[in-house]
């Protein structure tokens, strides 16, 4: 396999670059054949960098290239006012190393809106895409992995936008992880036909034409996590609401199992002794691991960190960039689109 | 209290009359003010009466008139169609007894579609409201209750309906829970102003604009359960994704914590330890107490019950009718929205 060449946003997330510097640190060793770009303010990473060193003596830095940059994209900057002033900001920066083939993958943990506005323009679509979509990984009954797609990239979507999304679903669950006839379905208030917005009926249509496709028709929130589709197609505005509820329900779950465990020592001691034990289990459910939703559709590859994400979050965000680098995912999308809109033609 | 009169449509879920029998039977006990009517099989509903009398011998079943229909509204009905044709089926009956006052409030777990086109139909709207909405409660951090709304009554709002919806989720938090006043805020993919659809937007302003409404602004699906609004608002399409998402969520945790303690003696003995001692602090989670969504806006109280609502959550969905009809949730309503039309006029 040829070297790979990673560009990493250091200054984009929440929790500042220390928390990008340990996860490179890591992935500079998972990846020997991997080299690292880092945009960003260089002192600062640098001295970073030093602290990590001083840690970890067999760290070569030998792989890795700073840029330094002189902006920083805030989370709430606007999206058309970044494209005109922060052109040399760590995001753009990063941007512009995919765009112009001198890197193979960037990773940011900054603002969204920005993050696509920069990589649409930029990066650009491949031919024959609409629109780029913003997609992640979700758990599914099982301990398999099903994908949620758009999530807010397009927060209003036409038919054919959809259906691309389904098509772009679907080469995501057969490279990233496996599956040889991935079941596509739409999010929708109910199965029966009648239910529905009529762009969501539409686009079942389109789905249900396409022999490229294993569609099985809709599916409801209550289905998600169930494996009933590998690959769940929705606008970017439902696609937000429905994962970001879920992290809300997960987290009032956790948070009430941790509050309620403190109320008694015989239910800490319980509680310490089922989650020794529990650990690997749950492991599938922890979501550092499915951290990194990919900006799907360009001529590049762009994976979006959660803005808070951990050290080892912002690690996995990290390794699927360089996965989806690895298998070429924009080229296989590529393919599949123009084999569809060939069969469409 | 006057006496009450609630009706229930004892045909209309999944697992049939024998559930609603077994509620009523409960709710005969503990509302001895309440008069019950049941539509539905007679024969069949007198049996399963008759077999809860054995084994209760205290039922006191004079208050319990059983109502006679020939017709049943399945899952699969197009509402339209149960309009027309099913004029003598359970569903209806209730309904028409709601309508014609001569009873307080109908509970069923019947097809949403048809109960909703009937009610909005017969019962018909409170003067000024522009749609009835499908409400219910959510568990939030701290152990509290908001209200999200609309769940699937109306797929698609204007502005103006959604700023309803904020109105009449005020009275609802007010009454039911006793919040003074009510956080209300928009469900929207983001927090910023910009972010969003435009008709969100609009909504946003005339909240904002109205001295009756405590509006705090836009929030996100992960913030559903923190207390953070009291009152959630959306169109009918995205509050039933966000909820179903919610419950796919929480079933996916609940019944892996379930297999992973199938896997060892020990693990099986934690697991059994733990939720004898912690079953009351989760009572508050338990989703049979949250089961009933209201719709509201009407000249009546409607509950609808899940389909395949258990005997004790039908029964939960039977105390939220009843007590709305003890506050007289409908007047309360119509007197809030009458105030707020007069602020805009």
């Amino acid at each position: 396999m040829a070297n790979l060449t990673l560009v990493i946003d250091a200054m984009g997330g929440d929790r500042g670059p220390s928390i990008v510097v340990a996860a490179l640190a890591r992935a500079l060793q998972s990846f020997p054949d991997v080299n690292f770009i880092v945009t960003g303010d260089e002192p600062r990473l640098k001295a970073l960098f030093a602290r990590e060193s001083k840690v970890n003596k067999n760290l070569d830095l030998t792989r890795l290239t700073i840029h330094h940059t002189t902006q920083i994209v805030h989370m709430d900057d606007k999206p058309g006012e970044c494209l005109r002033k922060k052109q040399d900001s760590s995001m753009r920066v990063a941007i512009d190393y995919v765009a112009e083939g001198k890197a193979d993958a960037c990773v940011s943990a900054g603002n969204t809106g920005a993050l696509m506005a920069m990589a649409y323009l930029h990066i650009k679509t491949l031919p024959g895409v609409i629109r780029p979509a913003l997609v992640a990984p979700i758990p599914t009954a099982g301990g398999s992995q099903g994908f949620l797609l758009d999530l807010g990239a397009n927060p209003v979507c036409d038919a054919e936008t959809l259906f691309q999304f389904g098509v772009m679903g679907t080469v995501l669950a057969k490279e990233m992880v496996g599956v040889s006839e991935p079941k596509v379905a739409l999010l929708n208030m109910g199965t029966e036909e009648i239910k529905g917005p009529d762009v969501v009926k539409q686009a079942g249509l389109l789905l249900a034409q396409s022999p490229s496709i294993n569609y099985r028709g809709f599916i409801e929130g209550s289905d998600l996590f169930t494996g009933k589709a590998d690959v769940v197609v929705c606008d970017g505005f439902t696609g937000n609401i429905a994962l970001k509820s879920c992290e809300g329900m997960a987290k009032l779950v956790f948070d009430h199992f941790q509050a309620s465990m403190k109320d008694h020592w015989l239910s800490k001691a319980l509680a310490w002794l089922l989650v020794k034990r529990q650990r690997k289990s749950w492991q599938w459910l922890n979501p550092d691991q499915y951290n990194g939703a990919s900006l799907i559709g360009l001529r590049g590859v762009v994976v979006k960190s959660h803005g808070n994400a951990s050290a080892n979050a912002f690690y996995s965000a990290i390794t699927h960039a360089i996965k989806e680098a690895q298998i070429q995912l924009p080229e296989r999308i590529q393919a599949q689109v123009e084999a569809v809109l060939s069969e469409q033609s």
